[in-house]
């Protein structure tokens, strides 16, 4: 186990002081509270938050943390689910916030520059602007930024067509503990020269270094977009239409599921446009230009037709924005059926997608807990919400047998027990259940040669 | 510098003997000799090659090379550009044909498994059967194979809407040094557990272990394609077409550039579909949908009418097939010019390819060698040929002095020395041209972490 600074000395109290002048460090501890939680709600306090605006700040603050095995703990919006940004052992909390500017979007290099605070869909509008588009689409995105999303590897909506944040990282600038910055890739689409360091950083949970440039790859602003809501019977009709669907030779942009619970929960708020009887719903997104998406709207009610849906919805423009209401109204809906959640993000082989959802909706039976399954179908990311009443005796430590019964069930159907949020706190015990000895074995030296003192972001799982 | 062993004992041939019977090892040096090049005509020999049938002997063979510090040469069909499957210390080349199985390929998980040694397009055939489509499609597809696409990274025409390799890893079995085996991701789709150390192995060129199981991600096969071949006058209206095409909104699945040079070098030797005084052309292909494939070349002959083009051919069918043979003509033909070649993959940023065939053009004059550029456009990922003629004293001189001019102006302009081939023998010295100390000294770290006494392909660029 690596020893850390047993607390913040008046002198590390003045260096701090010195390198971020004004309000660029906070010690009080009502100042430190908005530092020391994330969107999983733990909570640890920080002994000292810094807000740097140049990389050279992050490099020397860097250097000292490293000198003084200070915990270091980066954070950007904190709407990570699973605790990563939280300071559990103390240290100093970094926020990147400050560095939030977009540099350059090029319409030539189809690649953008930006530092890590900036917020993501405040990106995607100004790459609209010039008619270019930046696929990775967190449900967070109006209020995570580019490093955050980064940091997590951030999945979304649109991964089945598009893939995860990793795939659109061509660059990155990063500090390491020590206080030495390396320039990883570049504007170049394709690079093959060196281990693929950069992409290492991508899901790392800020346990390499610190990122403070980002260099991403564009593509072509679609044209248009269309979306399609499906009602089915049961859980079989929808995994048979999701089969016709993609069997037809479409690749959705979007291809999202909802299961009974989740589709009672959203009734009991509001009409949707969706068969009344409907057990399970598919809500499909098609890009393209107008003509290509029209004819996989046509392609895909076509084969959607001998599964037998009970109701079809296409929607663009105004229309499709209702669609996805439906979608948008999960999380809010949630709470209609019990005040607290466990919300998990699990994910496994596509075509095992109704065993997970069966196993959810047996083991929430068991327990008498209301399980919502829903999420990216398309590419076999399942959120399960399993709700509960903490004033109700024993319910919490209900919803975590359910969770950990989940746990087993993702592993056991070949999956994984996060397909985006990732570790952090509230998913460390189970790490050591989906990868074994010699790749985290591996993972720890691969750490120490970016980080020798562990001092960055310590105390997570994998 | 690690210490091997200096030669092969009659102990460790009888090793080799028990290990791998009958032809499975080889140690005649007629018999040895297909073991000791790749496409790059590089040359070393190798002690001994073995064919590896399972898993099991490849965690044996590793176990022993690791205790002999005997060097380990992981090599498949060797059309490497390179050199990197060159086994310059002596040691074992590891052919790894025999594991050629294609053990899954599922529709509904859309995600196969194979064996490392499966010829790349023989998996693509197997998938269009059951209409799934694996993308990457380097030049060599036809003959290389799956490990050897994995350890290199490939690229290939279809990058710029697929992207490479990389992005299609789901998950890998590898061996290492010691005999360990590491089962790296799986069928998921989305997975966040953990440094991602399967994509690590992607273009890591063998220097981690050896690959012995492969999991890749599967989309639905395209309903069709078509393809345009616009000829214009001069290189600087070439570029505002390909600006105007993708400027429209378009993503093309390719967008191929040959300059005047590759234009004189193919119209040698037959008549192909574009205005002869064309000085440079665009070679656009577009899939999906019948409709959607319509209207995006539609969109794009629009866009281009105010470029000017000198011709505009669209093919589909047996058509967009003639096309094609333009640009599969270009190495044949290249060899019009001049009988030998130094063939490279530069990448820049995309927008500066027009400067990187400026200069490319400029030293071809400078020297008096002609210097073909052509290729994959799309993600700024020119080839460059230098032609010459080793018979006509210094010429082979000066074509390695363009060589060296090619990749300065590459990295001048943001680029890298390698888009897709790797670094491998013929690239090695100037990787630390492009890649700072401290890249290389955390490359190095981590690699030992895999392989601590670095008996993997030792003696490669990075």
């Amino acid at each position: 186990m690596p020893e850390y600074a047993p607390s913040l000395t008046p002198a590390h109290e003045a260096f701090l002081r010195d390198l971020f002048p004004g309000d660029g460090c906070v010690f009080a501890p009502e100042a430190l509270n908005a530092f020391s939680t994330d969107a999983s709600r733990e909570r640890a306090m920080p002994w000292a938050a810094v807000r740097p605006e140049t990389r050279e700040q992050v490099a020397e603050l860097l250097r000292w943390a490293d000198a003084e095995r200070m915990p270091v703990y980066p954070r950007a919006r904190a709407t990570g689910q699973v605790g990563n940004a939280v300071p559990v052992k103390g240290g100093v909390a970094v926020s990147l916030l400050r560095m939030n500017r977009i540099l350059d979007i090029d319409g030539r290099d189809f690649a953008a520059e930006v530092e890590p605070g900036v917020i993501t869909s405040d990106f995607q509008a100004a790459c609209a602007e010039k008619r270019l588009f930046y696929p990775p689409d967190p449900a967070s995105v109006k209020i995570s930024t580019m490093g955050g999303n980064i940091s997590t590897c951030a999945g979304g909506l649109r991964a089945v067509k598009y893939g995860v944040t990793r795939d659109w990282v061509l660059g990155l600038t990063a500090v390491l503990p020590g206080g030495s910055t390396l320039v990883m890739g570049g504007r170049s689409h394709k690079d093959v020269v060196g281990l693929d360091l950069k992409r290492l950083f991508v899901g790392a949970g800020g346990k390499l270094g610190i990122i403070t440039g980002v260099t991403v790859k564009l593509i072509p602003l679609p044209e248009t977009s269309a979306s399609v809501l499906v009602g089915f019977a049961n859980l079989d009709d929808c995994m048979d239409g999701v089969a016709a669907g993609f069997g037809a030779g479409l690749l959705p942009c979007a291809c999202e599921f909802m299961d009974a619970t989740t589709l009672s929960a959203i009734r009991l708020g509001s009409d949707i446009p969706l068969d009344a009887g409907a057990q399970a719903a598919l809500l499909f997104k098609f890009d393209g230009t107008a003509e290509g998406v029209a004819a996989e709207v046509r392609r895909l009610t076509d084969a959607l037709g001998p599964t037998g849906p009970l109701s079809v919805e296409v929607g663009q423009g105004a229309e499709e924005e209702a669609i996805w209401a439906v979608r948008r109204d999960i999380s809010p809906a949630s709470y209609r059926l019990r005040p607290h959640k466990i919300s998990e993000d699990l994910s496994v082989p596509r075509g095992r997608v109704p065993q997970l959802v069966a196993a959810a909706q047996a083991v929430g039976r068991e327990f008498g807990l209301p399980v919502l399954c829903y999420g990216h179908l398309g590419d076999g990311n399942i959120h399960t919400n399993v709700m509960h009443d903490r004033a109700v005796p024993g319910d919490e430590d209900k919803a975590h047998r359910v969770k950990d019964r989940l746990f087993k069930a993702a592993l056991d159907l070949g999956g994984t027990i996060s397909g985006e949020h990732g570790t952090g706190l509230t998913k460390a015990p189970y790490v050591a259940g989906q990868l074994g000895p010699e790749q985290l074995r591996l993972m720890e030296q691969v750490r120490r040669a970016f980080d020798p003192h562990e001092i960055m972001n310590p105390g997570k799982g994998w």
